[in-house]
């Protein structure tokens, strides 16, 4: 028996075991300080009462004999799938039911999508990145070509005609730069992996935070269905990240040699999966209702004031950044030339704040750092306020 | 860009759809008839009072500030893993909650453990089986060896010291023929696996139909802990196949040149999983109350008692038979020398009846048929009175 030796090229993911290590032994040594996390990119609000409500009524459902539901359809169901295309069509994105596959959410699909793919394929990755893209392809023995994503494209890096790949992740609003592409950028992305007959794996998981008619989903973009697979998640949208429960778009036009990439997603959920629970997919389908729409924009805003609030002390303050405007997370240039953990450390000491280092996130980030707007308000007033007066 | 061409070559899986076109031919051809459906292997009885009102509460929590909870530990919160380690207690199995991983259900960890293990293993496989096994390593190119099981060693076929293997895949009870293994048959089993340096697969997901000092558990036997890995669910338990919750053991001691396997399954499944919901989690732990086990034994006594009054009938007409008694499932042999399909065809047509050819889930099954013990009991009892009146 051999084990898969990928899984040994793997580095040890210390970086947020570090932060907790950290910020331990600074509260342990100085009790009575008050240390304010806004490092974790977790949401804070709590579930809106639309969501509750069903969740309540599913689970007293299936306490019935006629309410009961077992085995579901692996995808999803119909009920949520359509609620989720009548979504796309708010902002002019026409899908059929039948190209979203309901899942447990975006890290999951983004992990198994892979199955899909020959392990010899070659993949192209931003950096600073989401970590998963990383170290899934990894475990898969895929060979990685990194975009360099850096203050002078914006952190929005674009196709560059000397690099070949056949899958290309992009995410926007990033994570963790909180960049967003316009339309013009994610045409020429579309257009080069047309040429190429490479697939994008789109990352779409912080589509809500999007503004100012920038798009919200890869298939506002002509083209898009013939070279993009979408990723999408409740978690950020309607503070999903304990309740579990995201979407992905195969679109029926995506083929490779003649197969169908959708009918290969849908033989890997049905060996591989058994569906969400029926629970979720009620309370998902309650964030599509007007009443649930109306109440998690109320959590939305919350967050987006956050970010201004904390945007505008930046600012002021004169630090580089991205992000903030049309989404949850703030990429700040370290002030001083300091590198990403020294200015944790000092955050930490000083401030008595709790970021993320933009180094965790690969050798782009080296000398940025993450602060994320799903704090309490008070205590995100309070943060920026004691790194004002650091300076 | 290229596919994983092994998808390729899966079979279509054409058993259950094949399944439901005759049935929905014959019934809109004899719209009169009332057919009754003892074909699939999902539950019907709903979940019980305790993990409902731990649901709803679990919903209500998630609604407050207080209560919210965002992303949990991706191999699932102490007070389940702590649950399962206690019920396994009452099996005389000691285990560390460490060793335990939650999971949304045991058809989702048997395909992704898979990931774990280098593409040239070989893979020996009984026959009959849960298709499952069988098409997640065609997936990943693996060499199958297929084992025979058969009337001859009563569908409990044993380790053949002839045969070299990487990985065995064990399920007892098993899907499909409620065959179960006693003590002294698992533990040729373990020593085997010990000797030629094999993991064990060990699919426990029917143990809560197992009586009279029969293993529930691999880990009941000497040496197992070396050697095997166990997939464990809810869903025949306590009805969760719609609710989604399973667990998987790896011990500890279950190392493959040094690295142990506890530690890749935890990297697998903290990169390409986000936990099972919070709220499911507080469901699986009422599952594990004194008032929730109290429970869930009436509906389990409910199937045990349909499957009782189905193996008297075969009995009484002399059909052979394995199952039944410790499993929801029988494997009767068909009469008259007839073809899975012949005698589904008959049973449908002249007692209005649904069962499972045999022949779906392997060469050997050809002449079987399965019957389920998971329907409401009033249509059970009339259906074994259809096929003794047809003999």
């Amino acid at each position: 028996m051999k084990i898969n030796e990928n899984y040994l090229k793997l580095q040890d993911s210390y970086l947020f075991s570090t932060i907790a290590r950290k910020v331990a032994s600074y509260t342990a040594a100085h009790p009575e300080r008050t240390v304010i996390r806004l490092g974790i990119g977790d949401v804070t609000r709590p579930l809106c009462p639309a969501v509750v409500r069903a969740l309540e009524e599913a689970s007293r459902e299936m306490g019935t004999p006629e309410g009961f539901h077992g085995y579901g359809p692996e995808q999803g169901y119909d009920f949520l799938r359509e609620a989720v295309a009548l979504y796309y069509s708010s902002h002019g994105v026409t899908l059929s039911a039948d190209e979203i596959y309901i899942s447990d959410g975006a890290k999951s699909d983004l992990g198994n999508i892979l199955d899909l793919f020959d392990a010899d394929n070659r993949v192209l990755i931003p950096d600073p990145v989401y970590p998963v893209y990383v170290d899934t392809n990894i475990m898969a023995g895929r060979e990685i070509v990194f975009l360099d994503a850096n203050a002078s494209n914006g952190f929005l890096p674009m196709p560059d005609d000397a690099v070949q790949a056949d899958l290309i992740y992009l995410c926007s609003p990033n994570n963790p730069t909180g960049a967003v592409y316009n339309h013009a950028q994610l045409k020429a992305w579309v257009d080069y992996a047309l040429q190429t007959g490479a697939v994008i794996l789109f990352d779409a998981a912080y589509e809500c935070f999007v503004g100012d008619g920038l798009p919200h989903s890869i298939f506002e973009i002509e083209g898009a269905r013939g070279c993009a697979i979408e990723f999408c998640s409740l978690s950020k949208t309607a503070g999903f990240t304990g309740t579990r429960c995201g979407y992905t778009v195969v679109p029926h036009e995506l083929r490779c040699a003649g197969v169908s990439l959708g009918s290969l997603w849908l033989r890997r959920q049905t060996t591989k999966f058994n569906g969400v629970p029926y629970i979720v997919q009620r309370g998902a389908a309650a964030v599509f209702s007007p009443e649930g729409r109306r109440e998690i924009e109320e959590n939305l805003r919350y967050y987006r004031d956050n970010a201004r609030i904390m945007a505008d002390v930046l600012r002021e303050m004169g630090v580089w950044f991205t992000g903030g405007a049309y989404s949850p997370y703030l990429w700040l240039r370290c002030p001083r030339g300091l590198s990403s953990w020294e200015y944790f450390d000092q955050l930490l000491e000083q401030a008595n704040v709790v970021g993320t280092p933009g180094a965790g996130f690969g050798r782009n980030g080296e000398g940025y750092f993450r602060l994320t707007a799903f704090g309490e308000r008070g205590a995100t007033v309070e943060a920026m306020e004691r790194i004002r007066k650091m300076g």
